[in-house]
């Protein structure tokens, strides 16, 4: 592959510099009612809630409703925006970013910021840049097209933006130019067929509009119309001199303008447009008058500017590693934040998501977080169960993998909780009512620990119904007598860290009990699922113990060694061992897979893990967050090297090589890239663009706690950095509890512990207690080498 | 628009010249397992059942799975099968049928026979035929592709056929070219979450294979890789000299070979393929040895016309219009037959369409008809009522809107039964015992009416529910309350017409009270609906009656004045008026549409009709059912001129205007032209492109009992010709119980009642009876001026 990709980071900004070498790269923005995933070429997938995510700019076909799926391939007239650019002189055509006309481009840039997206394309002598801005509040995107003439010599072009609507419902669709409204609107009624559903649907945004700053001066509504015989990389409406205002009756609806301009040498012109969905016209004339008047878009830009601002996180860091710190300091709590502002745009988060996202936000926005501890253990069950998805809106419903029934909801309470304590010692929230409940938040989250208990076999392994922590294991145990040796470690790690708790808040005899039964599920753990060099990953109905030595595919899986050392369950002398095989057995380039090697085809007693593509999603991929967990525990056993190694994997580059091979800017981690590294090593590693993950907040306590080793407790920070051996000195500034630590890190020769100097005084245990809102503290750390 | 139309008609074969100015038009064939829908470009929709309707071709994203929906548009990577032709000495490029490279051709011939479909394209002195069969039994395309040098010296070319594949599964697909069978294997596995869907799944077909009767040069199985930047008009891979024979790693799949080719002056190569769905590599081998061995084509071609030969139906005539006789003598049978045939490739067929498809059998096969209406009784609730869907296959479940409750159901029985009898005289099926239940058809269809007189209110008017015949008037009973005129008048012509069959059945009791209560029906309609000139269609839940001239859209609605023609509800003043104000308000040069004027908007108190989009599918569009209905009932009262007026306006052409603002080739009707002529011209007329329609068996029997005037009875066949007034002779053929009658049909002055005559004797009541299965009558039949 000849690539001219040179990725460059400028600030909070990621550059790509061609269309071709990683056709999928992109950037995402989002509020808190939408979401917009563009790629460098133009395509773009946009999702809004009302409450359920909807579109605006649809698919020219009928589109299946399901879960985000960004893996698989775009196609020609899959939705996007572009701008077409026609030299009236010559007639000849170019289209920006890339797509659909695919002309060879003189530069291109692919600009994409925490707050904005830009595109930068020239050719016939014509620059043209594009800028995609959302607001804070409504749902609309923000368009600015600029086109520059940089040939030297006058011009004449036209400009055609061209923004694709789609099949938006069989049941009524149609669009027209409404000068009144200075724009293109496509009405539609969303399909459905029981009396019921009428009511559900009656206050949709069934509209899709485009409005012009600048009115044009033709137009198309009718997309087979635009694209005529020419198709859409020469459209056949582009080629006459003027668009000819088509409507769509019923038929495919587009907005699709033109503009007639001369352009004197180094002559600009800037169009501005809005699209999105609307309930009807009065909210589109809203729109238009909040955005297109004088100032509006700049005001729009400043406070999205700020609001993502506010999630800039709690940690910025220096080190030897640019292309590190650059991501962790600008865009990694972005994707954090991400994840705890919008809870993935869904009405029904999976419970481990949900805490986990918002877990994410005690770094962030702690209050946020504290919320949604209260709102799923609103919806805790009365035996103590937690339910499969946390509802968010009224009328939402569990859906697609939420009405699966997983055993593992409840171990996510204190395995995140312990993240909030730690950075907000906000221990009240312990002793508050549960909403609509009768109890308090620690018996809520004890009441949750006694189900975990009750919800083992008679050997105390924790039953797995139809999956657990990792979804589509669903036939192990969905009679009901299977088990999972994962959940049962997590078990015993979740009550591990709720017996700290328990003993924190002086109930000791809580904390004596749930310390016990640590030890039962350990020792349960030991006795039934120990393979000699590892932890195998369950047992099924039928009594064959997998992910065993036994097996030739499913051998190995992460996830029960990551959480038997967390729980203990595993000696120093196991660990060894277990440490050695994942090495040995599941590293790839691209990360470690979860487990290894994947199913080549399906096996019953496992289930859809084992359906999947190998290397795909579950099957033997480089599940991101399964690797999290492992990077975390080995922070926490103090295997700084290995962590780090790790970690570092999980970002693409900075080699171009990996660029290209993983398909996507480091500017968010995916939820996984693809595995079966040994079997299908042409797309190993390629990433699945998908930013939705519980991996991200792990990670970004891994760099708070581990490398950085900054953590909280109930009177203080402790600070235990575990720098990799490459590395000698390294800056921190952590905000914690409303101070400012800025962290200077380094190591020291023949030092047995960390060394932590505050105003020229070694701080006792490494820890800086009575912390003061506003103060800012300097800190010298030194590190054993 | 300038087209180079020239539609003609050969035989059973209808031909299209130009691809350019019916972009749609296209063909179908299919066996008991699968349908393909093609058009005259190359798309295609091609469905099997595995039980539940499925595909093997996909689009290129997450297609939504609901019923066809072929109105809307195709898009550059729609499915579809095509040919690319290089000329290797220039690299010139183009393709056939026509897409995606959309070259302008130098001649094209779009060829839809009854059991093939057929193109010839001539571009760059080469010529391509593709011709498409399906074998009768296996689902399988069964493909040759011819291609002829005319240029008249030497060539150089290589032929590249592309089948599309598609986004197969987001759980597991992959391609590769198989050397051991001879062609390209892509592999998925349908996705699913529910453990026990597992089990559903476990033996679908989820492979789809492109196997080759030639061993190709090279290959490609990986869409993207075939395209490349080149796009589907240009793909990169095909300006290569071979193509790269990548494979499809979760990546979307392809199925494109390469044949490399030297044509000597008028040399022609033939090229053979199959393609369709496996479920694994022994059904492809198998497939491959039974149609790719020597004549297994031709065999396959062979088996196949006889298939569709079993179809051709009962009647032949010759008129004046011979458009209309190569449709009548050769499509319309062949479309009865269809649904007849495979019920619309439905697991659970709405009961309305069941029984009037397999009504359509009694023409064909009747023994088909007479099961059907055992099947459907054998679903027959305790209550007597009729569920909306007809289940065929074990596991099938009510789908889509037969999960809505109407309350027509029970209607069809008689209405349908009514021609079954009239066409065999098997009174036999009446004391036939229901499969399942401990009681007679002629005692269920009796519970059935029962329980059609029970679903009334206080003034005797027939509750709707949440629909009654136009399925999406779903608000104007849902409370309960809500009554349907149609359904009213519908009650009563059921009840008249199976009072008929009590009488002949000598259940005199049951007649006369059936025929009491057809008095009671049509006495509460005239009571509360008649509008002064028209019956009204309903009165909603809050006790509005609608479809009165109060109402500024939904006027006027066809079925009431239809049904109250057959019910005798209306009196011979009352079908003055009615037909009047038919012509008047509901007349459009495509046809009658089903009422007018168009909603434009939500009406709450009806519902869901007046959310489509006007003139679309119910709203108010030439909805050929209802016009087909309204048609017949001008036939029993001896309409005969403006009958045959609305019969004729049905079908497509003969003028060239016609066929292209329809949009379709004259091989079959339709469901629906668009209506809201007035409203929206541009788009009126237009063909639905869906050929699954009730309206078909209705047609033929219009032609027959109506335009030809030979209808069946207990014991004979009765001649009552309706010629058009333009019209002085028709000759007709008629297949009935066995035996062949040839009619020669004349107008004569000066006769007030039709004469026939056979061997020289006139026959009282012109009527036959006694007819020997195997006779040939040659009757000569006399028709008043």
């Amino acid at each position: 592959m000849t690539t001219m990709l040179q990725a460059t980071h400028n600030g909070a900004r990621y550059e790509l510099t061609d269309p071709i070498s990683m056709p999928k790269a992109g950037g995402f923005l989002w509020n808190q009612k939408m979401m917009i995933q563009i790629t460098c070429r133009g395509y773009a997938v946009a999702q809004f809630m009302q409450p359920e995510p909807a579109k605006y700019s649809h698919a020219p076909n009928l589109e299946a409703k399901t879960f985000m799926q960004p893996e698989q391939s775009y196609y020609v007239d899959h939705p996007g925006r572009f701008v077409y650019i026609k030299d009236e002189e010559t007639g000849k055509l170019f289209s920006a970013p890339y797509e659909p006309v695919r002309a060879k481009l003189d530069s291109f840039t692919f600009s994409v910021g925490q707050s904005d997206i830009v595109w930068a394309v020239e050719r016939l002598g014509i620059r043209v840049e594009m800028t995609l801005g959302l607001p804070t509040q409504d749902v609309a995107e923000l368009w600015t097209v600029k086109v520059t003439n940089l040939s030297g010599r006058p011009r004449r072009i036209s400009v055609y933006p061209y923004f694709t609507i789609g099949n938006m419902s069989w049941m009524n669709q149609s669009a027209e130019y409404r000068p009144d409204l200075g724009g293109v609107v496509a009405s539609s009624v969303t399909p459905y067929q029981k009396a019921t559903e009428y009511f559900k649907n009656k206050y949709l945004k069934d509209k899709t509009y485009l409005i012009c700053g600048t009115p044009p001066i033709s137009w198309e509504t009718n997309q087979q119309a635009f694209e005529g015989e020419g198709g859409l990389h020469a459209p056949s409406s582009i080629q006459e001199i003027g668009l000819l205002g088509t409507d769509a009756r019923y038929e495919t609806p587009v907005a699709a303008v033109q503009y007639r301009t001369a352009l004197g040498v180094d002559e600009q012109r800037e169009y501005r447009f809005i699209f999105g969905p609307a309930y009807d016209d009065e909210e589109i004339r809203g729109m238009s008058k909040k955005y297109l008047a004088k100032g509006g878009f700049e005001r729009a830009a400043r406070e999205y500017s700020n609001y993502i601002e506010q999630g800039c996180g709690c940690l910025q860091i220096e080190t030897p590693d640019e292309d590190l710190d650059n991501f962790v300091n600008n865009w990694l709590a972005r994707q954090v934040y991400y994840h705890g502002d919008v809870n993935r745009l869904t009405t029904d988060p999976q419970t481990r998501n949900y805490l986990q996202d918002n877990m994410g936000m005690s770094y962030i926005k702690p209050e946020v977080t504290r919320k949604a501890f209260l709102t799923a253990l609103s919806q805790q069950e009365a035996t103590g169960a937690m339910p499969d998805g946390i509802l968010l809106a009224e009328g939402a419903e569990l859906k697609y993998i939420n009405q699966i029934p997983h055993t593992d909801m409840c171990v996510w309470l204190p395995v995140t909780l312990d993240a909030y304590l730690a950075e907000t010692a906000d221990y009240k929230l312990l002793s508050e009512k549960v909403p609509g409940k009768t109890y308090t938040v620690l018996e809520a989250i004890s009441r949750a620990m006694d189900w975990l208990l009750s919800a083992r076999d008679e050997r105390g392994l924790s039953y797995i119904a139809q999956g657990d922590w990792c979804d589509p294991m669903n036939m192990v145990g969905y009679k009901g007598k299977g088990v999972s040796g994962w959940l049962t470690v997590a078990t015993g790690y979740a009550l591990s860290l709720w017996a700290g708790v328990c003993e924190q808040q002086g109930k000791t005899e809580l904390a004596t009990r749930y310390r016990a039964s640590v030890k039962e599920c350990n020792a349960s753990a030991n006795e039934h699922l120990w393979d000699g060099d590892w932890f195998a990953r369950g047992i099924t109905d039928d009594d064959v113990t997998f992910g065993t030595k036994e097996d030739v595919e499913g051998r190995i899986w992460l996830n029960p060694q990551t959480f038997s050392i967390l729980s203990g369950a595993a000696s120093p002398e196991q660990r060894t061992k277990m440490i050695s095989e994942v090495d040995k057995q599941l590293s790839t380039p691209y990360g470690l897979t979860m487990f290894a090697p994947p199913y080549s085809k399906m096996r019953e007693d496992v289930g859809r893990v084992t359906q999947k593509y190998p290397g795909s999603a579950e099957n033997g991929s480089v599940y991101n967050h399964a690797a999290i967990f492992y990077i975390y525990s080995l922070y926490t056993i103090g295997d700084s090297d290995h962590a780090y190694k790790l970690l570092r994997q999980m970002l693409p580059g900075p080699t171009e090589e990996d660029y290209v091979q993983r398909g996507q800017l480091p500017i968010y981690i995916p939820n996984y890239y693809r595995g079966a590294y040994h079997e299908y090593p042409r797309t190993a590693g390629r990433s699945s663009q998908l930013f939705n993950t519980g991996t991200i907040t792990w990670v970004y306590r891994c760099f708070i706690e581990g490398l950085c080793g900054l953590r909280g407790d109930a009177e203080g920070l402790t600070i235990r950095p575990q720098l990799p051996s490459g590395w000698n000195e390294i800056k921190a500034t952590r905000k914690f509890r409303g101070a400012t630590f800025q962290v200077d890190i380094r190591r020291r020769n023949g030092l047995k512990e960390v060394v932590v100097m505050h105003n020229g005084k070694v701080l006792p245990g490494a820890r800086v207690t009575g912390i003061k809102s506003g103060a800012t503290y300097n800190l010298s750390v030194l590190v054993p080498q």
